[in-house]
């Protein structure tokens, strides 16, 4: 047995005056590496569950399987105990077949080659901290992460016209608006945003707060982090990472902000 | 000055009996690949425009850059007239910097190596049909498309608890729905989907329809077209080079379908 799809956050929803602190269900995001015949070829955040069906799937797109007969077994390669040992995957290729590994090309999606089995969580972040500093202790003005997502959604003019983009916008604390910028891709909107940033000479971002469209991934907090922003407002969801990583880094995370109400994950936000 | 981020698209809107045809703005989806020194680090595909903002932002959001003194230039490498020429930005490092790209690990996206400067959409399509065949033509029956989506709303689990994840399901033509999976990320939700049908040698999908809780972007027409589905039924948009692909491989491409509407991108729907 794997580990469980979601797990169970402390969280505290917020509407109008009160609070109401709850659980919630958060959808678990788990690094996985795909391993062909010891090689490692993807490293891709996943849910944890049905981690066959995704390698072989993904190795079928990109044209390196035709059927499972060209393979002879996909197991997970983590030792009993070890705590990341349901995130390495290798798939061993049949008898006599070489799977083209160099042909995956573009969509090859991480060289990153680690001695033992076992990418995990809590070593991506690890990792993560190891290069970042954490965030400086902050309260986030309540009014500025209903700002965020407000001036988000009144400053999506590609989303406005096309319903088929994401957005993320830079706030200030007192809530004017900086920039919002939009892309096809979740991460390329925060690329740019921050890009634009230190083209201006002006990171890192103490006392802004970062809106997104989409969810809160692991990989969206981690780009808000690097750039020393303190806060992120989304209008939809936030990822069992997302929210771990925020919580060791200081970042306050907010999700479903919509209207005046918001749940938030990590952190504290002041009525001031 | 780069192309527009979007692009107008006739399409049909459906809706009960009647068939209006229309033109929808498509948001521009393109690759870009991003050199630094000359070599390939990454290639995400993008929405054009602030180009230089999103290959800066990715790097420094990836810790190969500081700030923007680390820079030199940052440009466009291909010559007038090129079909890709705004699909290649070099970034040149300050004097005397080296950047370690290595240090991407596995956020390096591409370790594709093309000869000249200019990838772009039609090139990603060519490639791709080099090694799969075009579908069979077929007129996809309304009712399964609209079933598609209603059968993934249905059977969304993971979705219901976290509102965290996305989802994609398989319908037969019939309107018998095969299986559903879930996932943190929009491809690997497809990946498990086409992956369970390899192990099962239930390969290729012909008579199925594939339904999307996201967006339809080019990676996920491209999973289907892989796999031999001859139709996509989404909730939400299309980009510009999912159709493109879809009108190329003879994909039936449907987006926003909700209730008993939708919005035909490409090819038909029979009332049968």
């Amino acid at each position: 047995m794997g580990p469980p799809p979601f797990r169970t956050f402390p969280v505290r929803r917020l509407r109008d005056a009160g609070a109401e602190p709850r659980g919630d269900d958060l959808v678990v995001e788990e690094p996985l590496e795909i391993r062909v015949a010891g090689e490692t070829v993807a490293i891709t955040m996943r849910t944890p569950g049905d981690d066959r069906e995704l390698a072989l799937g993904f190795l079928f797109a990109e044209g390196l399987i035709t059927s499972s007969d060209d393979v002879t077994s996909v197991a997970h390669c983590g030792r009993t105990g070890d705590e990341g040992r349901f995130n390495t995957l290798d798939v061993v290729p049949a008898p006599g077949l070489s799977l083209d590994v160099e042909a995956l090309g573009a969509a090859r999606r991480g060289t990153l080659t680690t001695a033992s089995c076992g990418v995990c969580g809590r070593r991506s972040i690890d990792d993560l901290l190891a290069r970042c500093k954490p965030l400086d202790p902050v309260i986030v003005p309540r009014a500025a992460v209903l700002r965020a997502t407000e001036a988000l959604g009144r400053t999506q003019s590609l989303f406005a016209r096309t319903g088929g983009c994401h957005g993320a916008a830079l706030i200030r604390f007192d809530g004017t608006h900086v920039a919002t910028f939009e892309d096809v891709g979740r991460h390329n909107a925060v690329d740019k945003l921050v890009g634009s940033r230190l083209l201006a000479h002006a990171l890192p971002l103490a006392g802004h707060v970062l809106a997104v469209s989409g969810r809160s991934s692991f990989e969206i907090v981690q780009k808000a982090v690097a750039a020393g922003i303190p806060a992120i407002a989304s209008i939809s969801a936030a990822s069992s990472l997302a929210v771990d990583l925020a919580k060791r880094t200081g970042l306050v995370l907010a999700g479903f902000v919509r209207g005046e109400g918001m749940t938030l994950y990590t952190g504290d936000v002041s009525d001031d």
